[in-house]
């Protein structure tokens, strides 16, 4: 596991689980934005401050939440059951109403890294109890702005 | 598929997709259990009356629901990528505070039936609000008791 | 359900399943790049000629593939458990190498029709054996070119 | 994380994740079963000697696997997005042809534990390329005796 400096590229280390495989053996690709989402929830519980109880009262309690209105990908090599993954999470953009991340999925081992998937994902701001666009809040723009790269 | 005449078991038909086999080639077991639900949300859209948006109205204002207290299922055959799988659904035992579920997934093709898994499934009925068990509401009970085998 | 005539866009329609929503009620949005999976299966089933069989026997046995290599949507609207969503796919661009698809995912009801994504997912063609890239056999070449818009 | 005496109940710690949840909030009943899962091949990562590779390599190389012929659990409390689940993994059968698996899921917090689903998983011994029943070889029994309670 990496251990997150609280600034910069941050970063989530997952392994390839037996129902991640599709019918020909490899990482289904819908599942690479479902670990890039892993990375995005982790994200929240190692810099928002107050752990995972922090992020769950703001989506439950402030209502704050950050729906996905963009999300591609370009996938560049296989991921196969049992293969170490490094997620690692960066914001290129982060704007009043929206952010725009960039992840990269890497395949580690002994002989080195393999870039498997690179992906954008820009998510909207959301007051999740009207369903409507506001404005980043003050207090969470530090933890966005501390993934520009 | 196969047509519901409203009473005796209830059966739903679904193919196995790309995504539900595991590392080795088979649907991973856990998903049986997932497949005995899409009869069970099926079985609410065929006859209670009203649809999906009465069996969406059930769960969120009247906030009844049927969380599962106990599942268990026999593997006999593995399933495959392709596979047509019929599901039948069976309700031996319609109680007061919960209901018993029979399930039996078959693959079915030009060769006839083989049964691939059976399994069991107790819900009880719950007010969902204060996640608190109710008794089954009479209005409920004749789709139930009309699973009766 | 869509009838398919077997040429123009490929239409199918799925229900929003309980556990396709995440936790704030809304489908998890790499789901929806797996109801376009879906679509691209019934696709095979529906217009390759031999209905499921042919479509295993041509990864299986002929061990041709289409793996992902870009894949990207716009998300528009929610959709929330019980949706009936129409996935509606063409391709714009059928190559020698890769073919690009387009998908909309729709909600469908008596009000009307939502856009609820809209995305492009280019595939490769792949010789699976070798995970090399292979021409787009001729023979598979109409399935394709049946959906051009 | 838990920090494994390689002999006794194995413990592997997750998270409850963002879309492991279902439209009324809480675990969808057959995601337990997976987070059973992930502790068993866990369990094969750390005790079967040779990390990751070594049990791709039984699975893949020698052929030998472990599906599972029967699964059951009682759910006793629900989880919820965000909880810190402790999974406990025993063997209280070890057998010449089958194995079964006991499996505890307990949600961990400041204020203690809360059992949330206790379960029993009985897997055969394949060879994976004939899928035919063969006994346990002797080098793998340790790593399964080393979890009798």
């Amino acid at each position: 596991m990496s251990i997150d400096h609280g600034h910069g590229p941050f970063r989530f280390s997952l392994r390839v689980r037996f129902d991640d495989v599709d019918h020909v053996g490899i990482v289904y690709y819908p599942r690479f934005f479902h670990y890039f989402h892993l990375a995005f929830e982790e994200l929240f519980i190692a810099r928002l401050g107050g752990g995972a109880a922090a992020y769950r009262d703001l989506i439950d309690k402030r209502r704050v939440g950050f729906p996905c209105v963009h999300a591609e990908a370009d996938f560049k090599h296989p991921l196969r059951f049992g293969d170490l993954v490094e997620i690692e999470l960066t914001a290129p953009h982060v704007g009043q109403k929206s952010i725009t991340f960039r992840y990269t999925a890497s395949k580690v081992d002994h002989g080195g890294r393999v870039l498997a998937a690179e992906g954008r994902v820009t998510t909207a701001v959301l007051d999740m109890q009207a369903f409507r666009a506001i404005a980043l809040p003050d207090d969470l723009r530090p933890m966005f702005e501390s993934l520009k790269a």
